[in-house]
């Protein structure tokens, strides 16, 4: 009885050597490609995230006075509450205009090498810029901008606190730092894959590793890697074999209208895979709703791969494991409007 | 000196008595007419106020998903961080459709004797159904709603655990009763106003107590009384004098369409007053942008008074005394949706 008991403990102390042994070495391979969401905003250069700064970007994030028409935040398009996106297909802007591409999530977005699909902004406070401006989303101007800041006292006074000594703190540069000082504190930490990554065996499912070392030995992670798991470098959409022009519309050339290169045609930034399982619809189109679908495609037209049924669900059970804990945001106060304050324009054209 | 000293003490008495036994006459007056905004929510008649169903009434509150097009919650149009209003004249729906009336607030709403300018709703449950519902507005119907709310498992489980030991707990009317907890709790306590009413005789400045004086005086407490300064009972509006059709549209009757009496033509609920002064634009019509303008406008259509310009700044300064502490929300994180859950629809009509 007690030599059974000796050799039960043997035999279970081996099988967790064993996959410990498995989950080591798992665990090694994949910190060659990626790396955990850390708890905390990472220093930005150039940009001081002081909490002033915060907490101004959050208004801000939330303002629908920011855009033309009153109605629409950064939050409409970038929820908070649903991944950091709006989950349409492309957004709807001013005069229920749609959006060219996807939303893509503000959440981990500024461990991304650059912004949009198209990388076309080098960081998160030059993106802000950019749908302000379009005309299809917020379809606002600089000058209507800042005339709404500044016809908000308390927004004049936290611009002056959050750019201390600067002599014309309410611009529009500084709109855009504050907003990405905001986004820069919008992390997803604590992942069951992240958990897995810092040593927690138990974090993630067998079927969740499997998925991961597919993700790893199939050549996913040769354009999905680093912290972001996606987000660091352009590849061609269709590397092997383009997908269809519903997934794939031939009028959007991708990275192509950013460097005029005839080699970026069809180029995009690799999609950011952080908390995926939570940012449907996919793919720069928005036209993909499932996730499992998505891995399909993907693995038909940038791997050519033959996976099986049960392998494309293991890896979509493994980008499930990079969902992470959702930031909690209290909702700010704003200022009220003054008799300054430009009033909502709704019209699709000047009056 | 000494004698000086107690003439100087005397005198100094006399005047906090007489400041005092001024607001006190003040506050027994104000008290005939106002009530202060509890620190609490009330409790409701029919529906529970438990943690779990407010929390719930939170999520369905702030969820875009709610509405056909995937891009509106009551949020859109209630706005935490705006005082519980949009600030546009009239609200933007689906199709960029405007309504067909401004957007009244949410807070405090709890305490108005009905919902909507018109009362149609007899309660915060009752009016939620309508937006959702509103082909102009969030263009739902209870059966897409339904199918989205059962798409998602932990809504499901919400609705079990907000509506314990109900066979059906998951339905229209559960919806809106969560949502009504979750708005009963959407109240602004301490305001100026309310901390003088309270006994604070130093919190209300003196041209804020002239204001009330004369709001009492004149005749605006007449129809704007009780705890939320309004919201009490129906009125005409152009009790006096009609105002022009750009502030009171003469395509729209009021409560006549709701008690086709011809008695209930233009016929309106006294709006509410507590924090009005975050919630331009003003009136059913939303035309009119400054407060002191509405003031006016008041004055002249329902009293016909003949006030100076200061007495007019003076009630405009009580109205901004009526602005209470803004409620504090976290942003709550939605369930993701799934294969199930009905996509957007963005259309005008049917395809």
């Amino acid at each position: 009885m007690k030599k059974l008991l000796v050799t039960a403990l043997a035999a279970s102390t081996a099988l967790a050597n064993a996959a410990f042994a498995d989950d080591a070495e798992l665990r090694a391979e994949a910190k060659g490609y990626f790396e955990a969401i850390p708890l905390q905003a990472p220093m930005l250069e150039g940009n001081v995230l002081s909490r002033d700064r915060i907490e101004l970007g959050k208004k801000l994030f939330f303002d629908p006075r920011m855009s033309r028409s009153g109605l629409f935040s950064c939050q409409s398009c970038h929820n908070v509450g649903i991944g950091g996106v709006d989950g349409l297909e492309t957004s709807i802007g001013h005069g229920w205009q749609k959006g060219p591409r996807n939303a893509p999530t503000m959440l981990n977005a500024v461990f991304n090498v650059a912004q949009f699909w198209d990388g076309r902004a080098p960081d998160l406070a030059e993106q802000a810029k950019g749908p302000l401006q379009a005309s299809v989303e917020m379809n606002n101007t600089p000058e209507n901008l800042l005339a709404t800041l500044n016809s908000m006292q308390p927004y004049v006074d936290e611009f002056k606190t959050s750019f201390p000594g600067e002599e014309d703190p309410v611009s529009f540069d500084n709109f855009a730092k504050a907003i990405e000082a905001f986004e820069a504190t919008l992390i997803t930490p604590n992942s069951a894959f992240d958990k897995f990554l810092m040593g927690q065996d138990a974090a993630m499912t067998d079927q969740e590793k499997r998925g991961l070392a597919l993700f790893m030995d199939e050549g996913c992670a040769a354009c999905h890697q680093g912290i972001n798991v996606g987000g660091q470098d352009y590849y061609p959409f269709g590397l092997v074999e383009k997908p269809g022009a519903d997934v794939l519309p031939e009028g959007d050339h991708g990275r192509f209208a950013v460097t005029e290169t005839a080699d970026d045609e069809y180029v995009f930034r690799a999609g950011p895979l952080r908390n995926i399982a939570l940012t449907a619809p996919y793919f720069h189109s928005g036209t993909v709703w499932e996730l499992r679908d998505a891995v399909a495609i993907m693995v038909d037209s940038q791997l050519g791969s033959d996976l099986s049924d049960e392998q494309i669900d293991d890896i979509t059970a493994f980008l499930g494991a990079l969902t992470g804990e959702q930031p909690e945001i209290v909702h700010p106060i704003l200022p009220a409007r003054t008799k300054a304050t430009p009033k909502p324009y709704t019209m699709l054209t000047e009056q």
